[in-house]
């Protein structure tokens, strides 16, 4: 890969050697290398493989489970120069690229060519599209555009062979034989390294409708969901934010346009689409009045422009980065949707009880099931009590998505963080099966050795 | 299972030991079970791991590629009796059935509660949903809804160890780990026996608006496709047949509506959704009209009512059954769309030289780029030697396929009739790969022996 592109000391190996969870673990990769063409990644893997070496694929590093953390001296191998957009085909709806390019840069030559790509989340900056498809990214149009997974038309896959797999493509129907490529998706990087991919692209929504709501409890917000949803509405999202949360999304230093006098225990930004932005807006009117009727909803409101809606959209979105400065200590889950107000109501309790003074910020995606917890640091306790404290939480909150039904990893992931907690929502013929197939693909432990599976 | 649902000797063996593939294999089941719990599954699996007895998986056995087919003694494992539905939610758009429920009855069930399942083909009222997952089938609607891959929210599969495994279901949102549920669908009963299903349902269309349309040849059609996609039209199918395929669709005796004079070489059977039919309708009237001035299509018609429509759709549905008294030999494949036109040329060219006197008949469902491909016997030509004829050609075909980057197997799965071409358009690395998820899976070839892999 030539001598610049692989660093062995200093900063480098800190800066790529880790990701954004917050783990206690030592950050200690052995070099760094950052091939920048197919060739080149299959003879770093050969020569992994050959000197037994073992390999961290690694894209921009903004998971939050340490799945690109380099923690036993691994070589990670970084695709960011592999960041080239090979081809956009508006006719068929595809754009192929390799691993490397920022989401942001797909989202931008899709909305060149008057299309879309869907998959969208706060990170999209840093976040690069191979490591969206390893994990599996969410984000916050799942509920109308479903999970990265659905985006994959098409893979190619260094294996621990040295291998290259050509995984579908252009090619729009392949029942011949097992499909490859739903392996690799979602496997943060255990199982090869994807190189490059085919992407499916969409018509962007004709226009949006925007409304906030206030409700009293989950139980109101899912009655509302199961609303929007019996009158054919478009969705596009279904965000929820706890009291709290609504705090933070606001701005606590300097409060945004938060649109009602106080925050409710929950609130609802919820988008649908309709053929313009009037039809959409006049499609949620009696929609959130009948709501409002059967006591889902205490307060409404839609946006009247596309400003006021991007304020809205503001007051969710805002939250995660209101939270930085707090010392989150997080866990994504998700729950059947059925279970979610009892579940949210035992975590209080637990906090509560467990940890003492520990204030509870709660937001997520209900149309998926999908909860953010997050706990954060009082004022006066140094972080790394707090989160030692936390970690012997986390059997508590975990024990609680098992009793309810959910997963411990919604849409981040295990990686080194969760990875003694998978068989608290996997069942130990379903880990077996995972550690066969890690074991038929990666026979010698080359790729993420430690991550997603328990000791 | 009890010893009425132990079928061991007469008809029985030949009707549940092959399913509806043309083939020169003998039918030679030793036994047909048919259980009717997970649990008398999971032991039917371990008696016969115990006792070295291989198991076919079987369904409504309407697949056309031999997968269901029983060929070396081995033990039918029939689903049939596994038929209940076992929960509806409205609310969550799902549906949790046993394996063996028919598709049609699948079908009827969303209808009841105001939802569709739109996986859809001709054989729906005798195929099983736990095939179609098997198979990952595709249909009619494709273009729309893509292929039974996307519906399918949760699986249990039973594995060659007698392990239950309990893939997904109510949750919206799981990444823990692989996603073993992708690994069954599509394998084609060679990894595990899919027990039961929990299929995602969604809002049926408003309306819909349907048009057949005559063009010259396939780089007309491809133009047409290129503008409705352009225009942003929800296109819910984009079917085309060729001129012998009008004869057959149309009734070659009791000649149907045909609407034009003459079959052009091809037909575009189209629909799109719309608010309601007139506004589909006033929709395509424009487009098909710039179309027709782009020299895209010579004669189109839109359908007034939706009688008309239905009438529309048997030319194009009528085809298969029409040709079934033709013994049609058949083929089929996927191409990338630009490569049609030139591929169904070099196919009609090389029957003619190879195959003297044989008529072909093309169709299929050109926005996915999946033909079907059929060779008629000629009057007088005993069909076992019109086939063994054919038989030999094969390589021909699917030698094209490879050539224009195409797929062996579509929508129909690759079973006993097409495991040798399978190295044609998948290669060694993938097939390597394929193989060891198998061993790893099924590491004593209890799983339907000898379907999909090559020797």
């Amino acid at each position: 890969v030539g001598e610049t592109h692989v660093l062995c000391e200093g900063p480098d190996l800190q800066e790529y050697g880790q990701d954004r969870a917050v783990g206690d673990w030592p950050v200690r990769p052995t070099a760094i290398v950052l091939p920048n063409s197919v060739e080149q990644i299959q003879q770093v893997v050969l020569c992994c493989a050959e000197h037994g070496a073992a390999i961290v694929p690694s894209g921009g590093r903004t998971g939050l489970v340490g799945g690109a953390c380099a923690i036993q001296g691994e070589v990670v191998l970084s695709l960011s120069r592999m960041n080239r957009i090979l081809r956009v085909d508006p006719s068929l709806r595809l754009l192929h690229c390799e691993a490397g390019v920022p989401l942001e840069k797909i989202q931008q030559e899709a909305s060149r060519v008057g299309l879309l790509y869907p998959i969208d989340f706060a990170s999209k900056g840093s976040a690069q599209i191979g490591g969206s498809i390893a994990t599996n990214a969410g984000g916050v149009k799942v509920v109308r555009y479903g999970l990265t997974r659905n985006w994959v038309q098409g893979l190619r896959v260094v294996t621990a062979s040295g291998a290259l797999l050509d995984l579908g493509g252009e090619l729009l129907k392949d029942n011949a034989g097992f499909d490859l490529r739903q392996l690799f998706i979602g496997s943060e990087g255990t199982l090869g390294v994807i190189v490059e991919a085919t992407l499916r692209l969409c018509a962007p929504p004709r226009a949006l409708g925007v409304a906030l709501c206030a409700s009293e409890d989950l139980r109101a917000v899912l009655a509302l969901f199961s609303r929007l949803r019996a009158a054919d509405c478009m969705l596009s999202a279904f965000e929820i934010f706890d009291e709290s949360s609504a705090g933070y999304g606001s701005g606590a230093s300097s409060p945004r346009d938060f649109p009602f006098a106080n925050p409710a225990p929950w609130q609802v930004l919820l988008e649908i689409e309709g053929e313009s932005e009037q039809i959409a807006r006049e499609a949620l009117a009696p929609l959130l009045t009948a709501a409002s009727e059967a006591g889902e909803v205490r307060e409404a409101v839609v946006a009247p422009t596309a400003a006021q809606a991007s304020a809205l959209w503001a007051l969710r979105e805002g939250i995660s980065d209101a939270l930085h400065g707090r010392s989150p200590f997080k866990a994504d889950v998700s729950l059947p949707l059925g279970s979610l107000d009892a579940f949210v109501s035992r975590w209080r309790e637990a906090v509560a009880e467990a940890l003492p003074g520990v204030e509870t910020v709660c937001f997520g995606h209900l149309g998926d099931g999908n909860l953010h917890l997050n706990h954060l640091c009082p004022q006066g306790v140094p972080p790394h009590r707090f989160f030692a404290n936390c970690r012997r939480f986390e059997p508590t909150i975990f024990g609680l998505v098992r009793e309810f039904g959910g997963s411990i990893a919604a849409e981040h992931g295990v990686g080194l963080l969760k990875r003694a907690f998978l068989g608290y929502t996997r069942s130990p013929a379903e880990i077996a099966v995972m550690r066969s197939i890690k074991n038929a693909l990666d026979p010698k432990g080359l790729f993420n050795p430690g991550k997603l599976f328990p000791d």
